[in-house]
């Protein structure tokens, strides 16, 4: 029975890491519909955010039976309430792709994403995929230095959606609806590495038993 | 021991009560503060989100103790995890309300807001605040009646999210910074709606003990 149990809390981890690396598969498809306007890729990535939903729904009934069934404490209890904070971030983060791919939807067959900001939302998505595969690994081995790697990424992100957003801000030419597109897309991406670090945060509470006060959730970039 | 146990449920339901009071009064507040362009009340909201924060953690400590001390089952154990969920979304709309505060600052003393869009924000906040009203009274009362008219405020909240997008879309004489900002504000005022339905329906869930499937959360307006 223990060593059940024992499985199931390991089970548990790999369940947290096949979301992220779906999400991951999201996130790199629905920039490419977006860069490169493509339809049918953008239809894929709205049609497989059901299956993220369902792998969170999965996850939480598992867990919600862990607790029932196993009366878990201390670091046990923990990682069952962790994971429920995990599997609601990762849910979160593919429907930020989602929309993503709904912004490359709506704009087919133009592009979004003017010509002068095409590499930095490259780049943001770039870096969001990395915070994505970072965290995974920090969720499966509990690599605490990896951790401020995505948290120094997700720096990164917040200050190529100011340097967009000022641009947009002082420059011509844009029209009204790619102002409201482009201002949309910045903050999908930001919002992603935020929950990148809310991830890590989890674990790295995991790890020391810090107070919850590490637990807050990442603020949004307070000059956007 | 068992009878200090069902008052510590009862509190924990009144916790959640008095956050979304906190977070109607943010929302109040941010929004005349964007709309009067009052800096001090601004301040004041972005200060007070800390204590929204806190609450929450507050909250999830006692959540975390109560599932160690008393390995609820069934009905409890439920009621424990979603106040886990509802707190967590509690906490994020009051980081919205947050946010709309740090709009109405950056513009001052301007408002970030044209005269053609004052009424429609105002009504956008005004059902807002409702919907956070009434998903309390649900919460405490778990009235489902009322959690459809939350679902149906949120209905009209989208409305206008689409109303006014449509027309910036539309309109000329906008500066790029208005058109950022007035979409990071509608959106905004989007998710707290959003956040409201998730609450009830976790309330429905508890009640009425459906599948984990109602529970997903509430999608974003697809076409925005």
């Amino acid at each position: 029975m223990r060593e059940a149990y024992q499985s199931d809390l390991r089970h548990l981890v790999d369940d947290l890491v096949d979301m992220a690396s779906m999400v991951e598969t999201a996130l790199k498809d629905a920039t490419a519909a977006l860069l490169e306007s493509d339809l049918a890729l953008a239809e894929r990535v709205i049609a497989a955010d059901q299956h993220i939903d369902q792998r969170q729904l999965d996850l939480d009934e598992k867990i919600v039976e862990l607790l029932a069934r196993q009366s878990p404490v201390a670091t046990d209890l923990r990682l069952l309430v962790a994971s429920l904070r995990m599997s609601s971030s990762l849910e979160r983060m593919g429907d930020l792709c989602e929309h993503v791919a709904l912004v490359a939807r709506r704009s087919h067959p133009d592009s979004a994403v003017p010509e002068q900001h095409r590499a930095q939302i490259a780049k943001m998505a770039e870096l969001g995929g990395t915070a994505i595969r970072e965290a995974a690994t920090v969720i499966a081995e509990r690599d605490l230095a990896l951790a401020a790697q995505v948290e120094k990424n997700d720096d990164q992100i917040d200050e190529l959606l100011l340097e967009i957003s000022r641009e947009i801000s002082r420059g011509e030419g844009y029209s009204n609806s790619e102002v409201i597109d482009l201002t949309l897309l910045i903050r999908f991406y930001e919002r992603l590495g935020d929950h990148a670090v809310s991830l890590v945060r989890r674990v790295g509470f995991l790890v020391t038993g810090d107070s919850l006060d590490t637990l807050s959730s990442k603020t949004d970039v307070e000059e956007f």
